[in-house]
């Protein structure tokens, strides 16, 4: 079994996702073997407490003696937007395979540093954009390109959840400058991402926004002002000419963690929501008598990936789309093949999100750039 | 327009489903027209008020004379279960086509009784098993007889209420001498025949009940016993060998009207809940990547009887149940035809009520007897 | 019992609902007897066939003529889209109560029009929206209003169909100068009605639509050109600054009548979806344990308007919510009241119409007309 | 970090989910160590695979070696029901803490042998109803416990799949010597246990059953005798009086892994299905205006165990049921404390199918034994 040599930058949330893949992969695919270097985390305590929690070899309070360290064959940048770019970059110059959280830059600009630097190191790069891994995308993203639903008219993306509405902490992910946007960055990329992966690249976009909470305490208790939309939703054009709504919100009371869309096509239409994700609603032309939206359990060994998990009915969780994105990641480096979605895929998300930023300034609908 | 004179037995809830569906009848169907000629009760203030505002020419406070009156050419029979002998031998004997309400009569041994007297007359007779009309459940005895689910195997039925958790009111629905059954009776009889119309003859059964509440209040405040189930669970063997359970009560909380089916045959299942009515949930077996439960909105045209209503999705109600029943009723006297459900259906129901009573006195199972 | 004539323009699928409300209210509400004096239709041999059947004493082949009789003391509008106003106005000239079918008018400037007429003869005046008054929409309508779910901060509501998937016979629905607007005005003016009854009125919106099916066929064979929306998505701001998301669609294949909500407030939330009108989804704040969204099911005696009907869990249909306007309406003639939604209300759903019209040329955000 | 080292026996389905589950509690737990010491299997070359695959450092043909290994601390016996005794027992004659898969026995007889080995070597000793673990159902657990829907009334628990109607090969779970039950004791044994949880002790049961395969295919293509049920229906009464249905099949088309309940209590009322684990339905009394049922998603921190996981909304998967369960099992093994369920809990399990079993006899209400 090929092992491959982990460094993990970040021991927050998306590390403690990341790390639970890693270790998930021996007993599900069981062709790869993730062996976990080395955690970066900037608390020297906090740190050491998590690699030894998880697993890791080393600790580093020094991203970049994380990237140098010769065991470290794979990047992983699990950081917050604001050190999405430096180390990513670092990364690609030391010549090894990064992948990057999404969103992949606060800005478009941003992101295309990034891209220059990764193609210029011809380096595997990838982004977590985990939700393109649940076996029930798969299957919608199959049942598109098979035709199945036939050509996409219209559709409507949502992503809702509260989390917002229930704390008023300041951090980073409230703040333009750390964070590059509001909750269209957080979750809207998720969005803009899987609008991409199933139905195409988009034309044009317009957007508006909303701050509910104005200002936050910080860690003093000082309040802050709040500069990042918390609501935004959107109309876009896509150029393949379907029409569609987004919508964006943490401040969606009742909702924990509400992806979900509608495509409607010309022979029939797709419903998902991420509360829950082992399902898939499609709905196809059929004698009158008996149709109707059906509802998939996405768990069968015929499935996507599904191979790798339970027999049927015996549900995965959220955690192992990253498994599942990591897995294929490896994989890639293994094989030395590109990647996707890679840091153009990543850009191209940053594209659309700073053409609905223009739209809000302007109130009309803005083209996406292409890249 | 055909039209036929009604003449109805009762000022209740039954009273008022019955006389909103036959208005409803020239509206859907058009080519029967119900004349409201007279209803009966037992208190001349309220009777009165009652036909004016339902649009009765007559009333009576003498059930018999109501069956005598000329105009009346049907007889319907929506007195409480021990008003439904009397009446409806008469109106046999008057030579007077007779449909009267669920549960049939309050033991087998009634329920013959007024099998022989409509057989005797030579009548059109129904018992009212409105459940049986839904557009949805037709669907449901269409897949069935078309061999869409295979041979049935196995079922679980049940029809939760919670009303009587909500009342300490005594009623003749909790005693024995008045109402026959329990719940059993009353929302039983519903499951029974509607497993009878679906699924087939009963072979053998054994319940287990309980009595929630064992006293309640009598309309001079005063205690007084109840003396039949407010719950029931019961084991059914078919004659074709399905088996299945059926839970019966009223005392449920959080349940409203869920009458409810899991029908599994060799080659799919079926779903119905009637809290959700126009909807029927339909497993046929497809390749694993796309199956899963359907739910169909029966709305249709191409859907049993759905022409007589509305556009696909302009959902009915409970009482449209009603107006097709007593429509096909109508038609039947119409034509001279039997109709179906008739007194022997509602005898079989009997049939089978009775054998679970004898169960719950002897703890094993009891053949249904063949009427 | 108080009586009022009445006289019905129209014999189609609106004429049929109609027909059943008035011939309803006596046995739900009882107290106001509407007496089915003419209808009108182009055709005389349909409409006498409709008269008999639907218990019209007379019948009219010339509005005038039925608006004139003096029998008809209240006119029902139920013509296509291109006869709204004429036969509204002739109404309010011979000073008969007027309640005129939706959208009120093909533009704002025909509908300011009726409501002069209207306003100038004094009569009384409503326009159908019928959808107000499901008892789970005024459930929600009561819960915003108590503050349950606090100030509204977005939400999303839609109105997919997809009849017009399923044939491509050319009607006046498909004709600007006939429908006055595509899909926007047939299901899209409930929506635009709907917003404006639970949030408030339009501040600004921006709409794009697309024509799914670019041509028609006439009753003699000939391609005709469709020259409105199919499908429309709209973005819109609330003068109570809310946000919002709009999508409307004839085309959404799979969906039969899902007009649906998700309303997001400081409190609380609600969802709602027309082909299970007589559900709610009402989260609320509570102890993170036991919070959640919660089912209610609007039929109790102490929800609005069901003490009309049938015990709880005996479910209502879709035209059970004209009977209740309809009542509603002859409520207010027998008692000289005004009525709401009146022709203002309607020709506000038109101003919001005429300004996402607008928006669609300029790709901007338009102002809504104040009226 | 404590450590504790395992022997896993087993190979299959079970040992793969165990060893996820030892892999995760350190990402999820964090305050304890499982070292994956040792595994058995039968096969040479599958179990050095698999260990390899998995991390084992050791693999084993002969149980008996592995639990006599120094380095295996306590032993998880994931073997088919047919070495669930031997392995056990020596285990606990060993010294070993024994943790063993349901049913804990094939019969009762059987499985009080198992209890006598365990209790006297003084061993900690467990069985795994992983089920038990999901947050929703502690949820549930706790609502009832807190009085939440009042005293328990009457309630269905069904377990259906579908597996075995997709297949035609024997195994050994289709012969009552290998077994001991059919259904009853794989998925049926589950629910048993989840009653006696949630409710209380079983007072008498009777059951009815049907093999609906009678004949499969073993490894050579010969026919072979199906002798153990697929299908069974079985009352129960409880020892605090409460009544209930239960269903348990292999042959419902449509369901994949339905472990459902209703459970009805005099303050209320809850709802579980498998196929949605991180949900659970709760109804209890408030205003009429707003009852029913609330969905309750079961991932915030407050929920059981769900402070392992992740932010709220980010679903956990069936797995982690066993990750909970053995979790704690390791704990109790590193404190020395009983663990419940243990093999007692396992054999009073083993009591109540013995009943039923007796009852399919008998024909009869059996009581169960205490024990």
């Amino acid at each position: 079994m090929k092992t491959l040599g982990i460094g993990l930058l970040g021991t927050g949330f998306m590390g403690k996702a990341h790390t639970q893949a890693y270790r998930s992969i021996p007993i599900y695919m069981g062709d790869i073997n993730p062996r976990l270097i080395a955690i970066y985390g900037r608390s020297p305590g906090k740190t050491r407490d998590v690699a030894e929690k998880y697993g890791y070899l080393k600790y580093y309070t020094d991203w970049l003696e994380l990237i140098k360290d010769n065991g470290v064959e794979v990047v992983d940048n699990s950081l917050p937007n604001f050190l999405h770019h430096d180390p990513s970059v670092s990364a690609a110059e030391e010549g090894k395979p990064i992948i990057c959280e999404k969103p992949l830059a606060r800005n478009l600009e941003e992101a295309l540093d990034m891209v220059r630097a990764v193609e210029k190191a011809g380096v595997i790069h990838g982004v977590i954009f985990n939700k393109r891994w649940f076996p029930s995308i798969r299957l919608a993203k199959k049942l598109i390109e098979d035709g199945v639903i036939g050509k996409v008219s219209h559709f409507r993306f949502a992503y809702h959840q509260d989390w917002a509405s229930r704390s008023r902490v300041m951090t980073w992910r409230f703040k333009r400058k750390l964070a590059g946007y509001g909750v269209l960055g957080d979750q809207g990329s998720h969005v803009i991402d899987m609008i991409r992966f199933l139905i195409g690249d988009f034309s044009r976009v317009l957007g508006r926004s909303r701050i509910a909470l104005g200002e936050r305490f910080g860690e003093d208790g000082a309040r802050e002002k709040v500069d990042v939309e918390d609501v935004i939703t959107i109309l876009v054009e896509m150029e393949n000419r379907a029409i569609g709504t987004v919508e964006v919100s943490r401040f969606s009371l009742g909702r924990k963690n509400y992806f979900t869309f509608e495509i409607y096509g010309e022979e029939g239409a797709l419903y998902f929501d991420m509360e829950r994700l082992n399902e898939l609603w499609v709905y196809t032309r059929a004698p009158p008598e008996v149709e109707g939206f059906k509802r998939i359990l996405v768990t069968e060994g015929e499935h996507p990936f599904y191979k790798y998990f339970w027999p049927a009915g015996h549900t995965i969780g959220w955690v192992e789309s990253f498994t599942l994105q990591l897995y294929y990641f490896l994989k890639a480096v293994e094989e030395d093949r590109e990647y996707s979605p890679n840091f153009r895929d990543g850009a191209k998300v940053n594209a659309v999100m700073d053409a609905v930023y223009e739209s809000l300034e302007e109130g009309r609908f803005i083209e996406v750039k292409e890249i």
